[in-house]
């Protein structure tokens, strides 16, 4: 491998004479000097040189080059310090022209989401844009060492099913062989058997699928959901409790680690001493008496959910608010019911400026109750005999939740749309790239 | 939460008053007194108590309880401790006798693997089984933060595409609302269009699928890819030397975290000084030459895989080696071919123990080149547009490799089926649990 330096690292080269590789992010010609903006994974360096040089090697906007010089300070450009060209190699030339520009600190603005997606190799390589997903690795490597810290198990379960975890909904099917099989909505029934199967706390980070035709700014038919399920539990506030915990060093580390990247976001993030959890009848009530908003059923649509935000923000100062207790109607078979009031449960969700980006609770844990549960649904026990015999054999109370990770970086960058916080979205239209 | 200590922390609660949680691993009643191994997520621990409770509570294999009692030194106990029950709180029992034994410790070498799936649950409560996984997790572990160190940066692509990455063979079939789509074989597009998207060195870790028709000991049709990608290297090497000093940190990682069950299995993990790097063609000869094993096309059956392990044990005392420059009509259409014998590729395989666990190579990264190579297949250069764009506008040299996760977790442990080595598999006919 070539012994090149990468941008972010010049500034311990001073005055030294260094190899840097990467694209021609623009270049401004002077006549007898010009300025050639080098970008590479870690940043942009600025490359100073005779006008002849870029006519003699014909170098333009996205030609891969190697160029080596002296690392010399700048007080005028941006770092502090820039490189005197003394030699430079084309590695690789753009044999089209570009159909969107890369370099224009604007163009944010200007695009159409479709249009960025078409392009969207190009279009991930403006540095704004680019970043999304460096702050969207950082939270997944938060999710893990959070959840490995607390004694949790990284496991990683099957997508393709024979049966459906919610009842065979919204499901998308597979032809197997010669069966018909499903794509995983969620690994709900197998982090709960691992649990059982005595790693007692696990976690998963993985694909979902969802064939819903819904085709709006927050839904995508397939994510990325990181996944926990935990045993020896009370009820669902220690879901909520470590959930909390985790919010609260994400952020932490989001702002040690990406705090340029909130700035060009215009983003703060700030962490609210506690996260309001409110029964989601009383979060109801509340719609009506402070907005006259009247809901149907105890479940909120985005309007409603974008109003408890504001009320939360006011009454808490918070941007996040669990809303608890939905109704058993409106919740999964397994979802474990309050015993003072049946039609109610031990579940949550959680909304983060006003979209939900968790959804979780207490699941039964006893073998009698849950089958009752099942038949009570119309569903076909011989169907599901895999996930109810865990139940059998001894299970600890338990529960957990899942967060959608395109919906939290959409929320932390304030993305107006999701699919700018997927790198290849799939939705109803869209299969490519 | 109750305040729970975990069965490898008691060490520390020596002479104090604690609560446990977990399964009843097994009972040993003398009458007067009875032992009870507690099993929890992290360990065992010996009970004392006298006979009667374990009959007034009806207490027996897998029953769920909290047990409070005194932490205790006892030499003859495993671990050198064990709690004089005070109280217990029964909080799960089994509701059906138990298909197979959990505690027998030589159950291992009894079961059948099919027996093994058919009840997942209880067969990872074996402590040994359930290893598996805890060392399974720790490779996970160990791929991210080795790459993210080295300036990766962590990405998901979409499972669900449009077309084959390999000319669409061995696809599963999806519905996608109207349309047709696959399930990805492999991130191998993605990660190379993320490479020239300006991450320039990406890994990911996700579900690929093939739908091979296979039902050996060694293929599953749901499996876990290891994959990474980087630019900017000079050729293959560079792909062959990363993945030697992960392998390395790996396995010393593994030394370090899991040397008991690597004793459990009775592996060894040897690290040799370098791993042999042999063009494929001269693997044919050696086995010609030494084994009197005739290859055609310069490709190994699984008996040549094992032959050339005993060789490059005896002669490099290694369990690993690379094979390289694999021939140019075995290999997937982006193969960068050697500049001095354009039939042969600048492609490489890592075997383990006789065992494939790695293809890796490095890609064409000239657009032009790279159209004529997939005219060159007869493919329908609109199909890969998307893909094809990628190199139109400037695309350094680079290359990647994957490694399957339950090959490699399978060769650690020396288990005689992949199925053993991953939590819920899928193959042929297996579709449940």
């Amino acid at each position: 491998m070539k012994n090149r330096i990468i941008v972010n690292k010049l500034k311990d080269y001073l005055n030294k004479k260094v190899t840097v590789g990467g694209w021609i992010h623009s270049i401004r010609d002077q006549g007898k000097v010009s300025f050639i903006l080098l970008r590479d994974r870690s940043g942009v360096v600025q490359i100073v040189t005779e006008g002849k040089i870029v006519k003699e090697n014909d170098l333009r906007n996205e030609t891969v080059v190697y160029i080596t010089g002296n690392v010399i300070e700048d007080k005028r450009a941006e770092g502090g310090i820039e490189i005197k060209l003394e030699d430079v190699e084309v590695v690789s030339r753009p044999v089209k022209p570009l159909p969107i520009l890369v370099n224009d600190k604007a163009f944010y603005q200007k695009l159409e989401i479709e249009t960025i997606l078409n392009n969207r190799v190009l279009s991930l390589r403006n540095p704004k844009r680019n970043m999304i997903f460096k702050l969207q690795a950082t939270i997944l490597d938060c999710f893990r060492s959070f959840f490995r810290d607390k004694g949790f198990t990284e496991v990683t379960t099957p997508k393709i099913i024979a049966t459906g975890t919610e009842g065979g909904t919204q499901l998308f099917t597979v032809d197997y062989f010669d069966r018909l099989a499903f794509l995983a909505q969620s690994p709900q029934f197998y982090k709960q058997m691992l649990v059982g199967a005595g790693y007692e706390r696990v976690f998963e980070i993985g694909h979902v699928y969802r064939a819903e035709e819904h085709n709006t700014s927050r839904h995508l038919n397939e994510y990325v959901s990181l996944d926990f399920e935990m045993g020896f539990i009370e009820n669902e506030n220690d879901i909520m409790d470590m959930e909390e915990e985790f919010i609260f060093y994400l952020f932490e580390e989001i702002h040690k680690r990406h705090s340029s990247i909130l700035k060009l976001y215009n983003q703060e993030l700030p962490i609210p001493k506690k996260i309001p959890r409110i029964p989601v009848k009383e979060s109801c009530e509340i719609l009506e008496k402070e907005y006259n908003k009247n809901l149907r059923g105890y479940d909120l649509d985005p309007e409603g959910e974008k109003l408890i935000f504001n009320w939360a923000k006011k009454q808490y100062n918070s941007e996040l608010i669990f809303l608890t207790e939905y109704p058993r109607a409106k919740r999964p078979v397994y979802t474990m019911p309050l015993e003072t009031n049946p039609d109610f449960t031990r579940s949550f969700d959680l909304l983060f400026r006003g979209l939900e980006i968790t959804t979780g609770g207490q699941r039964i844990h006893d073998y009698n109750m849950l089958v009752d549960a099942f038949k009570g649904k119309g569903l076909n026990l011989l169907d599901f005999e895999y996930y109810l015999d865990t139940f059998a054999y001894g299970m600890p109370p338990h529960g957990g939740l899942a967060i959608g990770l395109e919906r939290i970086t959409q929320q932390i960058l304030g993305l107006s749309n999701v699919r700018e916080a997927s790198i290849f979205p799939r939705d109803r239209n869209r299969l490519i790239p």
